[in-house]
């Protein structure tokens, strides 16, 4: 238990000082404080020390300059149970600090505000960092505040233990300060590898705040929580049971697609985190009832993400269908009224959702991968036609379709398409030839079409096998990465069995 | 350009001093140090002047007050072309400090040493960082030096630009320098979240080390590199070429099966992150050969990973395969030569990697699921039989080998085994069923055996036909996760069809 006597106040966030300078007045706690926050205080009509007039030595380079001195840090750095610290005191004529309440330059909102370099500099916080990590590596006898959204706990502990502070309590501040520090100072540095265009340095911090913890893992003895680098997370909860770890997975899988189609147009079906059905049919019922359609048996308990707004014609038939999660650029009132009928339910406005340039990466045990993310968009000029048969316009348009929904199935990625449609998704297959398999299987048993039926593969066909099976069963266009030593063995079996083959420059494996 | 004439140096780690001090020496640089450095710097028969002589303020609290002084960082902090900053140091007598060499106390160093808190707390450096960080706050005038591997970029900067260094120079460095604090409050944060049981800590911070940048990530088009939270990996590679973001990902799901198998045994096939044989064989040569012999196909240009040290018998084997990477806990001479016959192909020592606990993370866009890993060990104790035929001994141990097995597999997984090795894996469906129709599929293609053979699945079967499947093609016994409304109806059907059927009180999604 330590009592507080002497507090140092240097504040950035101004909120809620009333009550905390009244509870320190009550026990009597003398107060030091610099700049802004001593003007902020003496307005509130407490008494305050100035910083200056404690240190004797005046604020200079514009407040660059303030609380880096001496007799602030011994104050704060003193262990009080040490003889040779207490006689260094002493000498100096220098006084315990027990308490300080710090909170940082707003520099993460800075970014935010203003792309000026210098005025971003300007808010590095040295001081403000310097007084928190001296007292959060003395907790043992000193308290640390880094929010004022701590004042209320210290107020409550402060009367609990008539002025005082547990052991306990100024461990578990120390802990939430040095997160602080840390998080300031990754900001900081990831804004510096930012401007610089490092995208590896040597060391590399990533920061990020808690969105909430989850009831578990993929599994239940999997403790499990959601952060994001930013504060909150650009899509919002409507309705429903609290979302599980796994939801969070499916809804940034059917996200990931869902935002790379045009805007307004689609519906993805995502189960165990991989699509088993899509459909860009500009109209949205339709677009639903088609994606359902090539895979019903396996929607079933899976999510729905529709990259447009969800009206009551289209809820009454999402109700017949059991689901986890709905996903939507928002519901009009009389969808949500309908879909709200279910209790469990999870319904999720991802209207201000969008995919920014980001690192992607993966641990396992102690490693790390990073990449950049697979987001470029694919147009016409990425696809080279090499059979003798050309696409028709139709072809192509169901061919670029069913390529840019393969880059986002787990490798090897083999999807059928008619009809802006996915029509047979095979996925997740040490052997390209097995992916055929299952997508033409799906399609045997779902799709029921005169339409042509293409087909994409994420990766070049090592052999002629794949691309033979798929032929076999009807398909008449495929695109595919080039790349195989036996590229003109395809191409000839291709011009023999009269298929369109279109090569794609890019690959796009997916694990 | 920036002219040095003042430096001040405070190193943790001394070493590589001489050549530097020879080369502020040539450029006439003042030097003032503090403490271990200052006598170091003597003892190399320096000049030097002492912090407290500097600051006129001596060193107190058994070190922990040195530099944190208003002469020291006014001197860092002041931007040279601003008049009131060049009147304030006027007024106070102070003078520029152009260069900061500072390392910090060696805190994750002696996070290794040492388990004594105290001891631990102690090394908590305040002066360092918050010299370091002035320093890269005024990177326009200051140059900061972090690392003494720095010292030679430093050492050439000051000889091409006579005593000065350049604008770019000094902003890389600021940069390093930030990487270099978050880093070290990362690593701060981390221990007290740790000795305080916090998983989920409201701000989390993740730090790691650059291995290597790769060549590419998943694809071509992807930019990537591996870190680790440790300074170095505890594989080595000891033959091949450079590894690829996919072969690391390879590794990684390899070794994750690998490790958990028991001591010296087992081989483990991984294609396209996903494992496609599996044996526990004690005999090794059997052990490869029956993972092979579940899918030759696939393990084509896969990656072996062996839970033993490799011998030359076994080597002459491997040499038969196209393979990318062989992991191994260690390659013995002969095996090692005749591997190495292979240019190309990637050799792994996993001998000293071991799995920690450890929490996973995977990010999507700015988002970052994290949760506790899924690795607990199941025993005997973890099942129950609930059909009335009791499995014999090797039907049990058979189930417990596929279920363990099956917990690597993506889901929805399915693993047939026989005789201590997987007889077919069926993984990444979203429906349950269809991965017991690949699982099949590849039984029926390549396992020729009288032995029985048993499946696993990750999670409950919802519906009898997923299990009745099973049985049909002449599986006898069956070992899932309970929790299906239709529990009783798969077990009456077990019972019906004299199957043996087996609960497991765990889940293991792994998507």
């Amino acid at each position: 238990m330590k009592k507080i006597k002497t507090a140092l106040i240097s504040v950035s966030d101004k909120k809620n000082l009333k009550p905390l300078l009244d509870t320190l007045k009550k026990n009597k706690v003398k107060i030091i404080s610099s700049g802004g926050t001593y003007k902020e205080i003496k307005k509130l009509r407490f008494n305050c020390l100035e910083v200056s007039k404690f240190t004797n030595s005046s604020e200079i380079l514009e407040g660059r300059v303030k609380t880096l001195h001496p007799k602030i840090h011994a104050g704060i750095l003193n262990k009080r149970n040490n003889k040779f610290h207490l006689r260094d005191l002493k000498n100096n004529n220098f006084e315990n600090i027990d308490l300080v309440i710090v909170n940082f330059y707003p520099f993460e909102k800075t970014l935010k505000e203003t792309k000026n370099h210098n005025k971003i500099i300007e808010k590095i916080d040295v001081g403000g960092p310097t007084m928190v990590r001296s007292a959060a590596k003395n907790y043992q006898d000193v308290t640390v505040i880094t929010s004022s959204e701590q004042y209320k706990e210290l107020i409550d502990e402060l009367i609990k233990n008539k002025g005082s502070t547990t052991l306990e309590f100024r461990e578990k501040l120390s802990r939430v300060a040095f997160s602080e520090t840390a998080y300031y100072d990754s900001v900081i540095s990831k804004y510096f590898n930012k401007i610089s265009k490092t995208i590896f340095p040597k060391k590399k911090i990533i920061h990020s705040n808690l969105i909430e913890t989850l009831r578990y893992g993929e599994n239940p003895h999997q403790k499990s929580g959601i952060y994001s680098e930013n504060i909150e997370m650009n899509i919002k909860q409507v309705h429903g049971k609290q979302l599980s770890y796994n939801n969070y997975n499916d809804i940034f899988a059917a996200l990931t697609i869902s935002k790379s189609l045009s805007k307004n147009i689609g519906t993805v079906i995502v189960k165990h985190a991989s699509p088993c059905g899509v459909s860009i049919k500009k109209d949205h019922l339709e677009s639903y009832k088609s994606a359902l359609a090539c895979d019903p048996i396996s929607a079933f308990g899976g999510i729905v993400s529709c990259n447009f707004k969800i009206t009551k014609r289209l809820a009454v038939e999402l109700n017949k269908l059991f689901l986890e999660v709905i996903v939507a650029n928002g519901f009009d009132t009389n969808a949500l009224r309908l879909l709200k009928s279910k209790k469990n339910l999870r319904l999720i406005d991802a209207s201000n959702y969008s995919f920014k340039e980001n690192l992607k990466f993966t641990s396992s045990n102690q490693e790390i991968l990073i990449q950049s993310d697979d987001l470029n968009k694919l147009t016409n000029k990425d696809f080279k036609t090499v059979s003798k048969r050309k696409p028709s316009k139709q072809q192509m348009k169901n061919l670029i379709f069913a390529f840019n929904i393969c880059r986002y199935v787990k490798s090897n990625a083999i999807v059928l398409a008619t009809d802006e449609t996915t029509a047979g998704i095979g996925s997740g297959q040490p052997s390209r030839l097995d992916s055929c398999q299952i997508a033409i299987n799906k399609m045997k048993k779902f799709i029921d079409t005169d339409n042509e039926i293409v087909a994409a593969s994420d990766a070049f066909f090592p052999f002629v096998d794949g691309i033979e099976k798929l032929v076999q069963s009807g398909i008449t266009a495929i695109i595919q990465p080039y790349g195989s030593i036996r590229d003109k063995e395809i191409i000839n079996f291709a011009n023999q069995t009269n298929t369109v083959l279109v090569f794609s420059k890019t690959r796009h494996f997916r694990h």
